[in-house]
Order: structure tokens, then C-alpha cells, then sequence
């Protein structure tokens, strides 16, 4: 731990510094802190602590869930550290487990808020589709073995671009103001055995891309249409979507400003 | 546990079962049951045991080291059991642990064996080569924060093709009689940030694969030349070749027969 005086503390002026971070959620109770288990966000907390000497909490941008993964999630923290704003990513990384590392660190504005700042952002829902599963994939793809329709898929995805009020498309749970929101991009790939749902948005309700994850994947088996999703979003009906798809196929690639 | 009368024993003749199995070794000892922990063997004997219900042992065609991956690793065992072929994939998997998946199950001639009958391996070696590292690719790359030139690795791996005594790409403590083998196809390939080197031979020596991949990283971060491969032949000398590759890269892609 590192000693700061009092002289100190108030001759440095708190900078704040944004952190790109990727993670492997398999292991965490999700990003946000809770009492039944682990989360990201107390491991960085704790990093963060240990490197600046004095307790210090980070603001996130997104509170992923239990099991989802990150490439380019995005908080910050307010330090008076004189360190050069890139130099974080490599004094941190020690301090955290395997499983989170990040990527970049740069000082922003001290106003800079990570969730109320953010544009968008971009996630990449992966199915491993074949007949029997691969253990190497088991933690960041959902297995699913009837064959999928990928063509059919895209063509659904695309009624989704767009700007609609996506109720449908949340779990009750959720808390927003609005439930419109718009979607920039989606679209479905496959390549291998790996089909890739890529959506981009201005934001997301709660469980709104494991929702529509769940969904191509009915329209894949054959079980709903294409050309069903404007009826979907009609029904402003939780229950007229498909079912919420496994956390652990879900990843945030990356937090837009 | 299914119980076998005498009867049953000596009317029904046994069969031999072919198995290709896809595993994470992240968690094992390797394939060979060893004292200090658990081997990928020993589940697989455990699962075939349970559903034969008899103790009954696999043979394998490869003894993968600790933390080396299999996408085909084969093995055989006999068995009296009537049931189709094809159905054991579906019998043993739900006894099997998460990170073991047989991918394939066939009756193959009672003389068949897996080792000696095998007619060479394809083994993939992927490294991840970044700046900083990606937790969901901890398990199954090797990280390398250097940037490799993989021309260079290529055009390494070229002079790695055909006949030659690999003596100084072998483990000191390889048991082979003959350390002559060939290489039918080694290239390197990158894909975004994923370098893999892919070698296709007749057998391979011991560490062979994990110290092709050492010497060739070598070439790609500039240590060495790619010409140089001669010479390292010539040697006849482990210490002439670049240091042995970590585990966790190594996938053992296909037997072949």
C-alpha cells in the first residue's frame, strides 16, 4: 500500500481514468456487487484500492449479468495517482485474476460519466450449432444441436434495425424511463459451426439481447417466421417473443461514445 | 450397474469400439492415468465401466501431455454390449464431465489398434498474439505480446515439410526407436489475432509440436532466421531448435487412419 499524506491529497487534483476491460463472467455473479457472490466490479474495486492506497469504488457502464462476458466494457475511477493515464492497464493487470484483464486506460473529463455518456454499444450473441458440443467452447458459445437457419435468421434480424419500442423484447424486471430504443445493426453469421448474432444499438432493456437471441433462434428452428417480428413488436407482449437465451453465449464487444 | 451372467458373457462374442474424443485438458494430468492427478483416461474408463457394467479399460492413440486440448483424440474398447454402434457418443457423454465430449462412436475389426494402426495426426498450436492478453482465449491460445511476423513463420515452416530426422525438435526423454518422421504439411496462418501453425505427419516425437511452435515463434519475434531450419536438422541437437512451446496451445485436431 502506498502512503499519502494529507499535503498530498490536496496538492494533486483527482483525475479520472476511463478502463476498457475484458472479462470471462463464467466465474462472477455479473458486473454489479452482490451478496450471493463475486462480481467484476469488486475485483477492480479491490485492484483499484491496492494500487492508489485508498478505498476506491469504479462506475461502470453496463451491469452485465451473471455468466456474460466482455471484450470492451467501460468504467472509470477518480484518483489523484500523477501515473500517465495509459501505465493504469499495465499496474492493474497484475492486481486482477486471470479472468479480467484490461485493455486501456485514459484520463477523460472529470464530468465524464461512463453510462450517462455512452452512445451505444455493441454485443455478439454466439450459438455453436452441430451435433455434439466442444468443450473448449462451453463457456462463450450456448449449444444448441438442431440445425439452425442462418439465412432465415439475418432475415429476421433485419426486421429488427431500426427504431421500435422493444417492450416486447425485455424482461419485465426492467427499470428503464422508455423502451424505445434503436437498433443501429443486426445481423447473423455463420462461420464453421458458429453462428454470430451482431447487434448494435443506442442501448439495451434488461435481457433485451438474450431476448432477441432467443427469438432468431426459434426463427432458425423453423418454429416462428421472418416476417412474424413486426407482429412481435405489435404486441408490446414479453410472451410474444421467443424465450431468453442462456447468459453465457452473450458478450458486450464494445461501449460506444 | 447392469448385471452379466456367465451365459450372457460367452454367447455374445466382444466387439471393438472406436472413439473420437474432444476434450479441454485444461484440468488433467494429460491423457495418461498418472498418480498426481486425474487423467483423461481414467474418465473415459470410469464411463465405458459404468455403462458396460464391467471394469473396463481404453487404449488410446495419443498421450497427450497436461493442458494439451483434443478436437480427435481416438481410443478403442471391447465390449459384449449389443447396442448400435453410433449410439454409444450418446451413452457415455451424459457420464462424462463437461470438458470430455466423444464427438464419434464405430465398431471397428476386433485386431484394430488405435496407436498402431494410426496413420499420422494433425495437431493445430495457436497462439494469441496481442498486446494485452484476452481472458475468454486463457485457456487454449498462448500469449504472446510481441508481435510475430508470421511470413517469417511460414516461410520457416516450409523447410520443416518432408522426411527428416527431427532429433533436434525431440523432448531429450522421447522412448521412440526411430526419430525419422515426416511432415506432410506445416504452415502458419493468421486470423485477426489468432496466429496458427498446423502441422499434418506421419507421428511425432515427443514435445515435437510444442517445440516446432518454440522455434518457429522464435522466427516470427526475429530471434532466428528462417533459413536456419537446415542447420537445426543438421545438429542433431535439442539445443539447436528454439525452447519448448507452453501446453495450453496445443489441440490435437484429427487422427488419421
Amino acid at each position: 500500500m502506498k502512503n499519502i499524506n494529507e499535503n498530498e491529497k490536496t496538492e494533486n487534483p483527482l483525475r479520472r481514468i476511463k478502463l476498457t476491460v475484458a472479462y470471462d463472467g463464467t466465474n462472477y455473479v455479473g458486473w454489479q456487487t452482490q451478496p450471493n457472490g463475486v462480481s467484476i466490479e469488486e475485483k477492480l474495486d479491490g485492484a483499484v484500492s491496492r494500487l492508489t492506497g485508498r478505498p476506491t469504488r469504479v462506475i461502470g457502464a453496463s451491469r452485465t449479468d451473471s455468466g456474460v462476458h466482455a471484450l470492451g466494457a467501460v468504467c472509470t475511477f477518480d484518483t489523484d495517482m500523477q501515473m500517465p493515464a495509459e501505465k493504469f492497464t499495465f499496474a492493474l493487470n497484475p492486481l486482477l485474476p486471470d479472468d479480467i484483464v484490461i485493455q486501456a486506460s485514459e484520463e477523460v473529463d472529470i464530468t465524464f460519466h461512463p453510462r450517462y455518456d455512452a452512445k451505444g454499444k455493441i454485443y455478439v450473441y454466439k450459438i455453436l450449432n452441430r451435433r455434439l458440443n466442444l468443450p473448449l467452447q462451453r463457456f462463450d458459445t450456448y449449444f444448441y444441436y438442431k440445425s439452425l437457419d442462418v439465412e432465415r435468421m439475418d432475415e429476421a434480424a433485419q426486421h429488427l434495425q431500426g427504431t421500435h419500442d422493444f417492450i416486447s423484447f425485455a424482461s419485465p424486471h426492467f427499470t428503464a424511463k422508455t423502451t424505445i430504443r434503436t437498433l443501429y445493426e443486426c445481423n447473423v453469421r455463420k462461420d464453421g459451426d458458429i453462428i454470430t448474432i451482431y447487434v448494435k444499438g443506442d442501448g439495451f432493456l434488461y435481457n433485451m439481447v438474450r431476448i432477441i437471441a432467443g427469438t432468431l433462434i426459434r426463427v432458425g428452428a423453423g418454429a416462428m417466421e421472418p416476417s412474424q417480428i413486426p407482429a412481435i413488436f405489435d404486441a408490446k407482449d414479453r410472451d410474444a417473443a421467443g424465450p431468453t437465451a442462456p447468459a453465457k453465449g452473450l458478450t458486450l464487444v464494445e461501449t460506444l461514445y
